[in-house]
C-alpha cells in the first residue's frame, strides 16, 4: 500500500472526513475550503503529541486518536469557538493496518463527539508523532481571552482536577494495576485518554467571562498565564480546589492535591467571571466550582484556610527544563 | 530556558509573528483569530518535514525554515488563495540557540516574501520534525481545483522543472561538490531550499484555469492527480517539458529528463486552461510553458515527437513503497 492509498483508506474514508455544512471542499485537493460564518473569526490552534514524550509507544491507538483531537479541540472550547474543521499530520514508523484502523476510529469518535470534520493532513514516514490543527468560529463581537480578568471577579474551574495526572503512572506502566481499585483506575485512565473539551461551557461564557483558558499545564501554571496576561493577581483557596474522587482513592491527600494543582492534562477550563453570573452559571453547569478571586497585584497565590499564602514548589509541567 | 521562554523568544518575537490586517489576535492565547474577508473561504493545508526523511539532520536551519513554509504556501498558490496566517508545530531534540535563531530567520524571510503571518504553534521535545499549517483566503465564487480540466484545454507548467530533484544528491552529500560547475550547483540548491510559491500566477488563474495543482510529487504523478480528479486523459509532449538549465549542465540528458518528469519538489504549478487565455497568460508570466493538452480518456500519456506513447517506469516519489 503506498502513501496515497494509505491516506485514502484510513482517513479520507473515515467517518470524520465526510464534511459538513461549513466544509465546501474537504480532503483531496491542494487545500480544503472552510466557510467561516458571517460575523465570525476563524479560531486556530495547533497541538503535537510525540511518542515517548507525550505518550508511551505502545499506547492503545483508539485512545490516542481520541486524545490527540480532544487536546486540540479543548483550545477551541477555551476561546468559546464552535469547532468546524481540523487537519492531522501524522508521522508513522511503518504501516500497521490494525493500528491505523483503531487510531482513525478513535479520531472519528472524538470528532463526532465535538462535531468537527477532518479536512486535510499529511502522512509521513518517521518517528511516531502527530500534529492536529483545529479551526473554529468565534463571534467577532465577543472574545474569551486570557487577558481580560478584572479585579473582584471570581476565579472558577469547570470541574474536578488531578485525574489525568494521577493516571500517568498507570499509563506509563510504572504502577502495578492491582494497587488501586479497578473502578478508580478506570476513571483515571478515562480522564487521561478521553478528556472532554468543555465546548458548551466555553460558548456560554462568551460575553460573560472576563478571561478563560484550558488547564493543560496544571492549574497553578495556567492561572499564572491569566494573571500575567491580565496584569492581575489570582488568589486560589486551596481548600476549594476540586479534586477528582478517583484521585483521592488512589493516593495520599498530599499527592492528590499535587495532582490537582500542578498535574495538568485535565483540559478543564479555568476562568474569571463577575459574581453576578454565578447563579445562572452553576445552575447550568453543576460541576463548576469557585476556587478564588482576582485581586490587584501579580502572580498566583495559593491560600490556606486562614487566608495565608502557601509556598508552591512545583508550578506545573514544562518541557526542556 | 524553559519551553515558554523558548517560544516567546524565537517565534513570538520573530518578524513574521507581528500580525497583520487579517490577524485580530496572534500568538499567545489558546487560539489565534483570523479574519477571513467577506465573500471568501478559508483555504487550509498542512505539510510535515521529518529529519532524516525529508531533509538531512545537518541541514542549514535558515534554509530549512524557508523551505518548510514555502512547501506549505505552495498549496495556497495552487488554489489561487491569498496567504493570511500559518501555525508551526516544531519538535526539537534539544534547545540549540544558534540553530533556532537561524531557523526562525529563514521562516521569517519566507513569511515576509509570501506576506503570511505566524499565528500560533507548538514546541515539543522529540526527534526533529516540523509541521506547518497554512491558511489563506479564496473567493467563494471562483475555485481552482484539480477536478475541472476540460477536454481540449491546454496543459501548462509555470516554469522549468527538475532542479530540486537534481539538487538532492548535493543536499544529501552523496556527490562531491566539485563534480559540477559551482554556479549550476548553486542554482540547483536554491531551487531545492528556496522554492518560490507561485502565488501571483495562482491568483491570476482563478476563474480562468480549469484545474491546477503544485508539483510536489513529480510532473507525471501530479498530472495523474488532475487526470483522475477530472476524469480525463492528459497528454504530455516530452519535448516540450521545460528542464531547468542547471539540470542540463549537471548530468546526461536522460537523467535530466527523469528529474523533470518524476523528480518533484520544484513547487511549480501544473494547470489546464482554455487556449483563448494563452496569449495574456504568457505575456504576464513569461516562464509558463504549454506541455500538452487534455483529451478524453484517463491517465497520463507521455508522447514522443511522433506523437507515440512512451512507457514511463517511474511515476514519481512516494513514501512507504
Amino acid at each position: 500500500m503506498n502513501e496515497f492509498e494509505l491516506i485514502q483508506h484510513f482517513f479520507t474514508r473515515s467517518a470524520c472526513a465526510q464534511g459538513g455544512e461549513n466544509i465546501p471542499l474537504g480532503i483531496g485537493d491542494d487545500c480544503a475550503l472552510l466557510q467561516i460564518p458571517t460575523g465570525h473569526y476563524c479560531a486556530v490552534s495547533t497541538d503535537s503529541l510525540v511518542s515517548g514524550v507525550h505518550f508511551p509507544k505502545d499506547s492503545p491507538p483508539f485512545l490516542l486518536g481520541q486524545r490527540v483531537l480532544a487536546v486540540a479541540v479543548s483550545d477551541l472550547a477555551a476561546m468559546g469557538a464552535k469547532p468546524l474543521g481540523f487537519t492531522l499530520a501524522i508521522t508513522l514508523e511503518q504501516i500497521d493496518t490494525p493500528w491505523l484502523q483503531a487510531f482513525s476510529e478513535g479520531l472519528s469518535a472524538m470528532a463526532q463527539h465535538c462535531a468537527i470534520a477532518l479536512i486535510g493532513g499529511d502522512t509521513t514516514r518517521g518517528p511516531l508523532a502527530m500534529t492536529v490543527t483545529v479551526m473554529g468560529a468565534v463571534p467577532t463581537h465577543h472574545s474569551l481571552l486570557r487577558s481580560g480578568a478584572q479585579v473582584g471577579d471570581l476565579l472558577c474551574v469547570s470541574g474536578p482536577l488531578g485525574a489525568a495526572a494521577a493516571a500517568l503512572p498507570f499509563v506509563l506502566g510504572q504502577v502495578a494495576a492491582d494497587t488501586v481499585p479497578a473502578e478508580a483506575q478506570q476513571q483515571l485512565l478515562a480522564a487521561y485518554w478521553t478528556p472532554q473539551p468543555q465546548l458548551e461551557l466555553g460558548r456560554w461564557l462568551l460575553g460573560k467571562a472576563s478571561a478563560a483558558l484550558d488547564i493543560s499545564d496544571g492549574l497553578l501554571a495556567d492561572c499564572g498565564h491569566i494573571a500575567k496576561a491580565s496584569k492581575v493577581a489570582l488568589q486560589i483557596e486551596q481548600a476549594r480546589v476540586p479534586i477528582a474522587a478517583a484521585v483521592l482513592r488512589t493516593g495520599g491527600d498530599a499527592d492528590a492535591l499535587q495532582c490537582a494543582l500542578s498535574g495538568g492534562d485535565d483540559y478543564q477550563l479555568a476562568f474569571t467571571i463577575a459574581a453576578s453570573y454565578l447563579e445562572a452559571l452553576q445552575q447550568r453547569f453543576t460541576a463548576v466550582q469557585v476556587i478564588g478571586r482576582v485581586s490587584a497585584g501579580q502572580g498566583v497565590q495559593l491560600l490556606d484556610s486562614a487566608g495565608q499564602s502557601i509556598k508552591c514548589a512545583h508550578l506545573g509541567y514544562q518541557h526542556f527544563q
